[in-house]
């Protein structure tokens, strides 16, 4: 694959693909695992029905808010639930901006009618809040609050970082999709590559998703089974089918695979080798 | 998933996603297996890829014949050679034309310039010819001989049809096609619908691409075996593995599953239940 002769947007479609694909991939849904109501086919369709959204990201033209919103709008006639919330939430700026630097600088013109668009895509979706959250997004009061506040979406995910690792990327420079997409240069070429990336992630920055649903131990637990996969000591498919069986799947770092696939293919790396 | 609410391109690409992941699917790459040099990824790149091709093929305006060359074009980009051929050459009329009775109309309109640009895309393409085709594409003469003979698309697929099963839907009005979404619109909504008219097809129509490949014996057989395991004389799973190992995949079947999932799906059929 000569990813040069892609568009960006095709670039965050194979980003998407390449990431539910690999496998596999502890906990999350993959090649090889469905979970009962969100199966593989529901991420693929994700993949091909944001093209529009992922283009208007690419033009850099309208509110991020917004086009997330058209992101989320435009994947959410399938039955499987949010598959992508936090890839858009990453994939809109980068698109917008062109890369991580045009993502900060985008990232920081964000006002109130981005945080306010957000705010209603999300009500869209059934993305865990966190339950120390205060802005709750099923509360009619959180858009006045935003409004009183004159929040940008930089605020709000300010606001979220501390106990968001996707809304965290936002403020720290995509620091973990740096990361990734470096470790995939590092690793070289072929699509094997994405699975050791994600474990390498995993054991080094406690998941979000699974803090927020399990608790932070178990959070911690996952990077040490992820830490012994990669040094050997533990089988990747006995840790994939303990963490199917715990309901545990690291949905934040995956969000975070998608953001650093699409960095790292538009620097020149070949999934396709 | 309401899919009213999708473009006919982006039922085109939900149809070719759908195909590739029904799984077991006897022979071919499915969710659980690859070919060496072809692989999921592959067929998943193609379908993303694909988008532009295929909207032009919805908009019914321009040339099919240099449609379809823009789908090979579009999806040529990457290692795993050619994927849907079959499939585009089934599409584009279809999409040309909004349904069967449109693709009908579509292919009857095709001159020599279409079948012109068919034969420049297919040299692009690594599709098994047949030994006894005297339109051998890889001789320049060809092109030539198309162009005194003033052979249109359709008398192309005419001369093809008796040893190409895809070739001969142009010219026996999508019969396959339309039998194929017949049958999941009977069998009921779900993605397990699927494999089962992938069977059913197979069982009852020798698949040109293996007789091509393996000779006619083969072909047959392979239609006795997909009875059996209809009839549950017969695993799939063992059906599937003796194909792999024998290196018999129903390509043809292939293609016509996908253009018969589009149609199934413009006419209500829902995968995601």
């Amino acid at each position: 694959m000569t990813s040069h002769l892609l568009t960006p947007a095709e670039r965050a479609q194979l980003a998407m693909m390449l990431e539910v694909c690999a496998f596999p991939k502890p906990g999350n849904v993959d090649r090889c695992h469905d979970y009962p109501d969100t199966r593989l086919e529901h991420f693929l369709a994700s993949v091909i029905l944001a093209r529009p959204a992922l283009e208007e990201a690419a033009s850099g033209r309208g509110r991020i808010g917004e086009i997330i919103g058209h992101a989320v709008r435009q994947t959410n006639v399938h039955s499987g639930g949010n598959t992508h919330f936090g890839a858009f939430l990453l994939l809109v700026p980068l698109l917008y901006g062109g890369d991580i630097a045009g993502g900060n600088a985008a990232v920081t013109r964000t006002d109130i009618s981005d945080a306010v668009a957000f705010y209603k895509a999300f009500a869209l979706t059934r993305v865990r809040m966190n339950d120390t959250d205060e802005l709750d997004v099923n509360d009619p009061r959180a858009l006045d609050e935003l409004r009183e506040r004159n929040m940008s979406l930089l605020d709000v995910m300010q606001h979220s970082a501390p106990h968001d690792m996707v809304a965290r990327e936002w403020i720290n420079g995509f620091a973990l999709t740096r990361r990734g997409a470096d470790i995939l240069r590092q690793i070289g070429p072929g699509r094997e590559a994405i699975v050791e990336m994600f474990l390498t992630l995993l054991a080094t920055e406690p998941d979000t998703f699974i803090i927020k649903k399990h608790g932070r131990s178990v959070a911690e637990q996952t990077m040490e089974n992820a830490r012994q996969v990669l040094d050997k000591k533990k089988v990747l498919e006995t840790f994939d089918a303990e963490c199917i069986k715990a309901g545990i799947n690291p949905g934040s770092i995956a969000d975070i695979t998608i953001a650093a696939i699409f960095i790292a293919l538009g620097e020149g790396w070949e999934w396709d080798s």
